[in-house]
């Protein structure tokens, strides 16, 4: 058997393929460009002899649905996925989902209707999910659809962490609220955590971060999300590629009065023209590691106001939390920028962090790691994260459970 | 020889009145509602006994020079101030000095032009403290003026935690940073508790907590600011009386796409609409905990928010510093809200932060003490602040340096 996951935006689909026996991935590939002139239809595949080969076909993509058909196409084509019939289960990324999804749901009607009515907290990712999922259940209607959300393991936060000091009515009537984002990922990593503490994860409190052209860190006290810096949208929090992260809420305000800014505006300076690009023209940490190296102080400036904010949140989660097993780093700078690894713990002893600079250093390095000292209290682990995984073995679960 | 501490609103001017030689606070009061039809004048004063004695005038008030004249008056009526020779300087609070002014400034021309340079970044104070200043200087041509500034403490930060994640050009062109306030009271605190440390300020590191109806958090290296939670504006940070503080600014963004808040709405609903008000209904923290204590969970949560805020601030900036002598609460909350204390410091045992329950809850303590247990490795003290004689003894310092 296989899950297919299926990420779907506005005039994209990324998809992947598990074989359930090992959790291989088959095949990975993108739709890209639906609705405009000319499209295009990517494919990675892995053969039964484990050799990867990859294809690529550019023709007009109309609708979601069409999509979905080329990537049927594609996999069959390859010899991956010979029928449908193979499918155990499809899983959808959906971004937001609310208060509704604490957990995984099998998608009816009633699920579609919950992401929608939600489509205001996340304008840019809800439409293009629920394109993608009505285009799969039409094109499969035998095949078991699973949303997994991108909120749901930030629902145990208790209401001190997701409340903003703003009027009630804000949250009782507009759900204006901290929800956070990654929640896939932090989840995924915190369970591999565990794994490597060689602690069941219900005993286990983390601090995470996510760190790549999003950022998000998290707190976890036994294994349950408690603090997430992310929060009404993944705006808030850390210094990401293009996004601010934390700022005083005036400066909005000022932006709006002083330079006329209005809602959209605001939302393309502070989404996407800010962060480390707004700070030195770049949002690539390889390439700022690299101009800060050189003596760019721009560059370096960047990497300071990363590093100071990521100490900030290190600090007042292990704060929330009172005692820390480990500290655990993810996502593609997370996972590759041992610099930024460095200065985020650096001066942390007090708190039990010492990393192992040598070990962090390392370029020999790669995979599951822990980076810290042996008498160092917090254990420091790099976790390479998997979402696709996570969503496939969640989707396959949750369909197992209900059939149960 | 008497310094007069002038504290100029828009429409009104507090006033404090010190005996250099001991420092005692001689006389206090407020001229309000300067260009209403029907204003006042309140005068508390200490007679030459030391028996305290009040006055109370209504009184058209038509500009805040005819403020300041009725300011003289009274404290010359009351026999407090005989001529106005005896004043050795005359201090005055000005909320914002910009990136200037590091230390309070004898007031010049130049001076007042850089004080009305930044109005656009403190539209609510600044205009206020320049009638203040201009009609203390054309009333008073011999008496040596100095403006003490809330934002000079804080002008120490390096620029990783004075700089937003936004275009640089929003800095360079438009002076968008954090600069941070309450630093009188700030440092008047710092300055104390090193006194109670035994300890050079100078070689202590401190987190100090002004919690009143507006909150800022401050991290102080060996004595110097290197980090504070109040931003461009003082909306940023705690949770306050009707202040947001930190909020995804995303929230701006939607509340004015979605409910069609303008500049002025938005600045109304977060700074005056929000905080403990906002979450409550009430912004007495008083009244909060009397009523939490009874059961009100609205009252409950509002507590348990502002507290999960001073927490993760504590830890915030404990992982800046890295070593840390005391914890410092000041302000009308840090001085009297023993259960905030309690909830803020609680599980940061391995913070070596360990607070004497029964000393903290008593309430035969008053003053400047120490609330934490012998074996506390970070001393949490309470500082009553005095940031109008703090404005005095540096608006003398500063005419002494100059005439030296």
């Amino acid at each position: 058997m296989k899950v297919l996951v299926l990420n779907s935006g506005s005039s994209s689909i990324k998809y992947q393929l598990f074989r359930v026996q090992d959790w291989q991935a088959l095949a990975s590939g993108l739709v890209a460009r639906i609705g405009e002139p000319e499209g295009e239809v990517k494919l990675n595949w892995l053969d039964s002899d484990e050799v990867s080969h990859s294809s690529q076909e550019s023709l007009p993509i109309s609708s979601h649905e069409q999509g979905i058909d080329y990537i049927i196409r594609a996999l069959r084509d390859s010899g991956v996925l010979v029928e449908v019939g193979e499918l155990a289960a499809i899983g959808h990324r959906v971004v937001h989902g609310g208060v509704r999804f604490k957990q995984p749901a099998r998608i009816d009607d009633s699920v579609i209707e919950a992401i929608r009515e939600v489509v205001p907290l996340a304008p840019l990712h809800n439409p293009g999910h629920l394109a993608g999922i009505e285009a799969a259940c039409s094109h499969f209607p035998g095949v078991p659809s699973v949303a997994v959300f991108d909120t749901a393991f930030h629902q145990t936060m208790p209401p001190a962490a997701y409340r903003y000091a703003i009027p009630e009515a804000l949250y009782t009537e507009h759900r204006i609220r901290r929800y956070g984002f990654h929640g896939t990922s932090h989840h995924y990593v915190a369970k591999r955590a565990a794994e490597l503490l060689g602690k069941p994860l219900d005993q286990c409190n983390l601090i995470s971060l996510h760190l790549g052209n999003g950022a998000s860190a998290t707190a976890i006290r036994a294994g349950q999300c408690v603090d997430t810096s992310m929060g009404l949208t993944p705006l808030e929090g850390l210094v990401m590629g293009t996004r601010s992260g934390d700022i005083d809420p005036a400066v909005v305000i000022y932006l709006c009065k002083h330079l006329g800014l209005d809602a959209d505006g605001l939302d393309r300076l502070l989404n996407r023209q800010s962060g480390l690009l707004g700070l030195c023209g770049v949002n690539d940490m390889r390439e700022i590691d690299q101009l800060a190296a050189a003596g760019d102080e721009r560059a370096e400036l960047a990497i300071a106001i990363t590093t100071h904010r990521l100490k900030k949140y290190i600090g007042a989660y292990y704060a929330e939390l009172g005692r820390v097993d480990a500290l655990v780093f993810t996502g593609g700078i997370g996972e590759n920028a041992a610099e930024i690894r460095r200065r985020a713990c650096e001066g942390l002893e007090r708190l039990g962090i010492r990393l192992d600079t040598e070990l962090n250093a390392s370029r020999a390095q790669r995979g599951e790691r822990c980076i810290s000292l042996p008498e160092s209290e917090v254990r420091v682990l790099v976790v390479p994260t998997n979402e696709e995984l996570e969503i496939a073995q969640q989707a396959l679960r949750t369909v197992a459970d209900i059939d149960r």
